[in-house]
């Protein structure tokens, strides 16, 4: 189902294609304000369309609030928030439904509803779903703010161009102003220039770039998460791997550790003013499921985007046979770029969950 | 908490060190029979003290099954099994109580259950507690190996000592007989051979070296998962971070992907005798969350042993100071190698559960 | 929170004078056509306004369907369903927010909230939250009636003015159709007479009446539910005690059984045409939690409105002082009669699920 | 499935003739104290064959706990107790297996498991299992009454017998204590006199008496509960419901408001030492789900014991024709008798969970 949280439930629906996208999310604390700026700067940042290296097709995604807020303030009853879908060329899609895109759930959606599926720009699979996700992240992000807490994500690679990594002992705000301030949310800026350069590329040859993101979140204190499968791994990447195009999660180091010795990625423990720290974070802030103080770190990777206008080898479902197709239609070369306040989202959401669990 | 699971629900307890640990299985189909054999296999591949690399603490691992089997079939209700703990050092826990050992959950449980949880042993976070995740995950096995669904894992990497991969595409009986027979659970032989050394000198350190491990699962059919964040990744995930020391999980080439082109990394379809079936799999059998068909490919890499006999530094948390600890006991030196049979019980009960929800 | 169900998940949002109010359904099976007609009678049915004693605030309750459906046919994924609030006069109910209407959730939720809930119309404890869920039990309704269960609800009482039973032992057309013909939901004419008399008398004297809402489902097989606190009873009470006003529910001969005898009680059993049926159906077709072939009997009894015209004593929760209230603006005399077709969606999405989950 | 609760998760396991039946209970406040007089007080008072009329299966009932408690004191991880099963006498019930007991759940649990349930004693359905109930139950009253929540239960009536109610206003000592003086669990000396000449009666016609149990919940505070399907009395029923026997529940004056008017039935507010009270409390503690500080009460009934000693009519599963039973074994007459402290267990830990969520 498309549902995920224990004590902050979030529930997200629509199609690509179909009247509206939104979500209701259950468990807002009574009297949370509402940061509507931060919200809007947060589905800025997913949009398309904004002159960057993001599609031309332009959402508008102004959310409508239809339950849960009374003078911006929360009720504590579900927050019901949609988003009109529009300017969708359907027509673009339709010649394709029977012809499953090579890298998309079109083949296996067809296989699973019988065919009954909405397949137009992917249906509920579209990476579009992902703005509801992000408002309703806008919200956590805003709560865990007030809480001292600070969420940063960036690319961390694209198309094998590697970012530098974000600080993973204290949260450096130059760092968070480069990222917002680059074309591209990295921290240097000739990563950005050189990414922009491949993502041109990469249009040119009718082709996409595969990426990383890292993500930071700075000021959790020690005690937050539960053992085993509600570990604040388990809990992030359960989300994380429900965003379109995420295929791997590592914490700390990740799979670096499977090369290291005890020795090594052993985060050793010492008091600074009162407070139990450790000299080092390869552990990503996280031991037995449950922070420790340190920043929680993580790392996602997004597979290149699937939608390419090369000419592909694909089958017909309804004939049966092999076939080829081409893909029209506006596609962003890196999903990653717009995943950046996505995967946030997924953070912040995963983390308040787990605030209120207490 | 320590369940998981929607239709298949598995609710493991216990503690290192206390009377018993154990698991309750809900959403057994009646009238499954239950394989022992299958059982002890899976226990005695995971247990101890077996004259491998792993720690020969003499656990027997006996299951004693309480409810939900009648001779040898599951009656429906809720299963449940116990082994009992003995052979058990708490004195060389003692010690250490409150000088938490790094990369142990040590510190963490202090400040979530305010000192009251179980230390003796990792309590509730050891290792442990895989054994009745085995248990359960032996039942996953037979009930998918009816329906012609084979897994297999070994171990892709010890220390930085690469094995072969699994086959992605289809089964290959001869490499899981490889597995079976050598020393340690890779493919090759000489692998085998060499990583035993590495052991041998890691033990010699008083050190402790990381792994991977990679799972394929042969034989599901497509059409099997959810969208979203009930997604077979997320499953998977979920279930395979409540394992102690796996940090990081990836899908089909996984990272890999984040350096690749679209028209690379996308698997084209083709019809074979009727079947879709794409020319490779790099998307590990997965697209929309959802298995089109392919065999389901995912590697979890584990952190190395955090217990170590080196003198580590740590924290005395009553006295509140610095301080130094040297953890005594018997150790495994690379966890990964009794996590091989672990990561194959949770990749089984994440895809029983799936085909249970239909 | 406002959701129910496990493998058919109900999540219901809104506030009675906020924008909109709505389902989120999700587990409805790909390829379900959607009976709109049945949906209009369901709501209409639930409508106030409509002539008979219910309030004349004029709803329009058009249901917008934003996802889940294409073509008319359900896609598998969560079907989202609103309907705009208009006609709310909110000004009736300004004026006693911090003085708590007696019978209402007013205090209660202005204590659990803080005093941030939406105390207009009752806020999101508004009977009017019961019109997305008879949507979302018209699809449930439509979805037995294709596997031959049809369910009926009338009110077995009101103020004290007692109707004929259902038949308990087999589908009544003649009963269902009296119901539907009766200006009242009553199986008999008289009884719509007499208690339409005892409204309009209750009405004039500023008071409301109280009734009983009994349902009975035909056709269910034998096998449906599960034991223990999944138990039919269990499922069918926990969502009829979410709608507003219901105070007490009860299985077959229900409170009666507890002055009766083992050899009265018991429901002995025999075979009719190679099926088992029992000689009676005190026990309400529920053995053990599961549905035993007969019909499923249960009747809810529904508090008398708590609005009523007539001067009450109450406090102001600002000045924490003792005062009185008079509550204005439109109310039904009996909430029962809107009550019925929404017992019976509880009714419907209970069973939906259950035989969802096989 | 047989589990409940949201932050209290209650999972009760075994069979009537199994090795063991048990319950784990997962979130349980780390550094809680366990009451063990007070467990075994409530074990105690449910136990067979104290030499009231209850059957004289000379069950032991003594609790192991295997898990989640170190020297007395909750570790915060899963708390798991079993109690073994002996002196089963399960070949009783074996010649009548393939004929199901009216009343009983063999007829249903035969078709829902195939005929793979075990049948002996009822499995898994029989009341046996509430002793584990009992036991977590028993935990939840201490937890709550450090909180100075008391809840007292007892037999409103029994074979049509009626005791006088509990004080619904406030905490009545005197009640408590003539209650568990008394030989059966009645306010009243001679009701527990004529309902033990009535117990006898039904004894010695090979009969059983029906009964219903009334619980008042003295001391919880105002804002308790959810609204809709999460409310108090949702909680409360869904969880009552799965302890056999029991057909209704009704809170406050539960089936009684049907016949009344809202002026009668609404419960006016006034402050009190400056808190906010109700002059009467018809409607049980509950407005809109959630507490409003007065006493919880709600009623139970339960059918008669459906095992009697007299010749019933049934069929033969295997021969598919219709037979005649006896069934022999010790049975109480009345099955309320000790479903007083489970049905106290029932209320306790659905406000312990409610507590927990806050």
């Amino acid at each position: 189902m498309s549902s995920f949280g224990r004590r902050l439930r979030i529930n997200i629906f629509g199609e690509s294609h179909g009247p509206a996208i939104g979500v209701v999310i259950e468990g807002l604390p009574a009297g949370l304000v509402l940061d509507m700026e931060l919200i809007s700067d947060m589905l800025e940042r997913r949009r398309p369309g904004t002159g960057r290296h993001v599609t031309r097709r332009s959402e508008e995604d102004v959310p409508e609030i239809l339950s849960g807020i009374l003078d911006g303030v929360a009720t504590g009853m579900p927050l019901t928030c949609i988003i009109r879908n529009s300017d969708t060329k359907s027509s673009d899609y339709r010649n394709i439904s029977h012809i499953p895109r090579p890298g998309h759930s079109d083949y296996t959606a067809f296989i699973k509803y019988n065919g009954f599926n909405d397949v137009r720009g992917g249906g509920a699979f579209s990476g579009r779903l992902t703005a509801p996700l992000a408002f309703a992240g806008a919200i956590a992000v805003s709560y865990l703010r007030e809480k001292g807490i600070e969420i940063v994500s960036h690319l961390k690679s694209i198309g094998g161009i590697k970012d530098n990594s974000l600080n993973m002992m204290e949260f450096d705000k130059m760092q968070l102003e480069s990222i917002r301030k680059n074309r591209l949310p990295v921290i240097e800026s000739k990563v950005s220039d050189l990414a922009e350069e491949a993502l041109n590329n990469a249009r040119m040859n009718l082709d996409s770039l595969g990426s990383e993101i890292e993500t930071v979140v700075y000021g959790l204190k020690a005690g937050i998460g539960e053992p085993g499968f509600n570990s604040l791994e388990s809990t992030i990447a359960g989300i994380c791997f429900g965003v379109p195009g995420v295929k791997g999660i590592e914490f700390g180091r990740g799979f670096e550790l499977s090369g290291m010795k005890g020795s090594i990625s052993n985060d050793e423990f010492y008091y600074e003013e009162g407070i139990v720290k450790t000299y080092k974070n390869d552990m990503g802030g996280i031991l037995g499921g449950i922070s420790n103080g340190m920043p929680i770190v993580f790392k996602v990777c997004m597979k290149p985007t699937s939608s390419i206008s090369k000419t592909q080898r694909s089958v017909d479902l309804i004939k049966k046979e092999n076939t080829e197709l081409v893909i029209k239609g506006r596609h962003d070369p890196c999903i990653g770029i717009r995943a950046v306040p996505v995967i946030e989202s997924c953070a912040a959401l995963a983390l308040m969950d787990c605030l209120l669990e207490g």
